[in-house]
């Protein structure tokens, strides 16, 4: 059964990465949270990235802010892929962007948009679905779903429209 | 055996994916090369992207500049992983990451740097290292040539400050 | 009798183009509202752009937040004139500007300002007149409107100033 | 006959209006070149702005750099449709972006790419052609032109590649 | 008497001119507002540019938000000095400082910070000293004022400290 | 006994530092805040930079906003190590990062991030370890805290989601 | 007869005054240079400020970049009106204009568009001109001679434009 | 004898340094160079941070560029005062600035300017000259040199502009 690890800095992000866990059970994707910060637990977040690969897991999301270390700090120390979600906090997220996204040559960090986890999430899953045949049905689906609410909203486009133009 | 596309909108791009043709084949991972755009070939594009997963494709790499929607493009029409690199052309190259980061909720796209196509192909091979054990192999060499290459250039680093101080 | 569409890629976008609705019924240009995504509804999304002209369109308003790809997809799939608004949603909108404004040589996006869908519809309504007479009668119109209102305010800003100073 | 006319603030800015005026001709719209200044010779660009329409003028494109003033005072002038090219000079152009796209409500301007004076013709183009079909069909044509290229560009990408390669 | 005109753009920005209006009292300079549009009402804009030294007006203080191009254009009918304030309303008031701020050569505004009215008005006061020796006499005052103030505030700075640290 | 000082520009500027004052005195350094303006109280503000050292401080903190000149003009005036910390005002903070953190050459400024009140209070105490050995042990027990505080989180990591997803 | 300083921090910062020092020169302005700065000659930058107003100087032009403190000192020390010119060096000079324009509430520094020293000097001519009624003249023809020059222009654009073309 | 590390990632980044290394040597103080990488040679990078205070050295230079994680995590694993210095690559340096600067509470970055590595010397110098009363006495020395070298340069000011001039 494939498994993902999402790490986070601070208590304070949980509520930041809830999509992201949600999205992942509704995929029946086994997921693990972890509080671990490449500032204040260097050793335990290095100990995790190289023994995530040993303990099952297949894709680690990593969410961060301000000046975002920690995907790039776990990408070094796994050859998984390492998913990083930019936290907003200062600037709108332009420093925790640029701080995930422009990783030097050699360790790449797979960023997805500022504060977007369920994409994170979504991303997980896609890269997990070339092992998993099972997931790449289940995103089809998925797709199908969000392709068909859209299209049912132009319906009764004019009575949504009416709500908001009160 | 893995294999891997890279999409870019223009022949003028082919400069800039040299650096990840190049690592997929140092990784003896097969690699396509193909000229589509989101705005001027948009069936062949699309085509293309629906078709990938069938015809053995596991990792799509694409590169744009600009507004830079060849990305999301691809990956709204596939379930695979897609892995954006934003060519800088104007304003740094901003306004191509940020074309291609913050793509709305339900279709993600893995972005690394700027003009990153390396790490575009590091984290292709990454990706498929979930799935062929060899490559993980492979990457961890890779890191370990890394991590001597820089080591190594420790041992004469006098002689190397003096090179530049001239 | 001319006609406008405008294209949003989701529900939650309604309220933004309410003042681009009532601008078109203000100026008498028959308009509809479709809810497409570039990326949940991609054929649907091109079909409509292709099938525009023949159904009597004549501009497409089209807007979109984030890396928002949807007014330069439009624009792929047709030779209507398309009207871009960013949405603000991250970044202050700055992200969803440098997706549209910036497109790749070869397909124009007339881009307004952030969140300006009134100036989007007016920009229709201005380009709409250049066939329909009448419309450039009713801009003349509201410009005067527009100018008389302003000139008013000074007949009378020592109360109104007041009343801010207060 | 469709007429356009190019706006440009001073005799340096010549070199980047080339590929409109190539594209307008190219497209056989008749075009004239004006430089008129907001801030050097106002009085003569509100009056060209005012008697443009009655000139057989129909788009009217406008290019300028830095604090960009030239396309907006044009189009407080005009209800003709106005097309504006943020020129870059200084921060990458995002100046001339800015001052250009974020117009107040009521005057709109449809802003193309930085120096994208060849979109801001084709856009012209565009426009024009919800009037006149002949254009419709020279832009369909010159589309299909523009896809060929790009599909003919995979038949010997490989050729391409090794010249890039070397 | 020396005097002062600040011109607005719309009414919604007579709050954000208080402070200016405030000091220009404070200062015995007389001062009167106008609600004038580069885009809105061209004609009596720079009607009132180029009446405006007749008049008796010998600094103008200008403030505009977004594309902001009134303060230019009110400098470009005038040869008083012209100052320029950036009103806030979209990414921060950036849009409006480079609107303003980065004049081609000729023509130039005096900008002050965003949003920042007080010090226009100060501005346009130490200008006018130089004509006026009795204002040169109260910005001094004013100076020791705003100092004294400040050394005064370290007396109790324990107590103001702890009103904080609740 | 090791004494930083503190120095704002305005008393409104005292809740920005509550932070550094309460890290200060958990390390037992010694602190004096002062408020000093570079634009209002130059005088003060460089008598008391030059004092500063003779008066046995030996860091200074000193934040401030907008065009935020303080932390360079006390630092041109001691040899001691000056911190700056740029509060957020206007543009998120960007205008006072830059304006503290690009010195130039001559004369360097320590920046913190925007509004990092507590990290300029923990660099002055690291800075002041070199000197004062109990300082050095304060600071790992301080960082065995914080790593232990996080290492604490995850043992009731899933209670404290299921709050968060409530 | 009036006269203006020019003050810059760095003897490398002469080539950027030159279009200052002869746009002066053209309107008969008296000016004198100095290379003061704010950072290694702070003694004398204030001592020259505050002595500039009985030393007959009525404006004064103030350059500098990076995080650029120089104008805002000098207008600390004096109620003289002055100008800013942010010099670029590193940000595209994004550093230097926001280290100058956004000043703190009570020290206005009359800021122009990045490496701007020309419309440095026209703005201090301007200011200078509601003193000296001579210069009000001169400032009027030299812009009579701007338009005279870019309508001339438009006499023989057809064969301005071939040069280019070519 | 105090002593200073300067730590890289790149022998690329040798150029960058120079001037850091030339200034700490004229400075008498001690400074070995490391090419470490926090994402190439994680566990050297960490042990090199851990070792230093009892290697004797006292403070930490370090430069990197683009996400540039090194700076914080050096100071992640010591509590020595570490000196960040943003080398520009990508959008001008902003990257590697918000990457270095905005540090999340607990673990301070002391940073300089982009590119500003003699600022980085000097700030290592000012840091420990409040240990080593040597030091600061050759700060002031050199403050000293550095005003006079300024003062200098106006006694012949005119002939150094007329070079200019030519």
């Amino acid at each position: 059964m494939p498994e993902v690890a999402i790490i986070i800095g601070s208590e304070t992000d949980l509520p930041k990465i809830k999509d992201a866990v949600k999205a992942l059970n509704d995929f029946e994707v086994k997921n693990t949270i972890k509080i671990l910060s490449a500032h204040r637990t260097p050793d335990e977040a290095i100990e995790f990235a190289r023994g995530a690969e040993g303990n099952g897991i297949e894709v680690i999301i990593c969410g961060a802010g301000l000046s975002a270390h920690l995907p790039g700090i776990i990408a070094a120390n796994t050859t998984l892929p390492v998913i990083g979600i930019p936290f907003s906090a200062k600037l709108g997220g332009l420093d925790s962007l640029l701080s995930i996204v422009d990783m030097p040559s050699g360790v790449p960090v797979a960023t997805v948009g500022i504060d977007s986890s369920k994409n994170a999430a979504l991303l997980a899953v896609q890269i997990l679905s070339i092992k998993y045949p099972f997931l790449s049905e289940k995103i089809k689906k998925y797709r199908t779903i969000m392709r068909e609410d859209i299209l049912n909203k132009n319906k009764n486009i004019n009575e949504l429209m009416e709500k908001y133009e009160k």
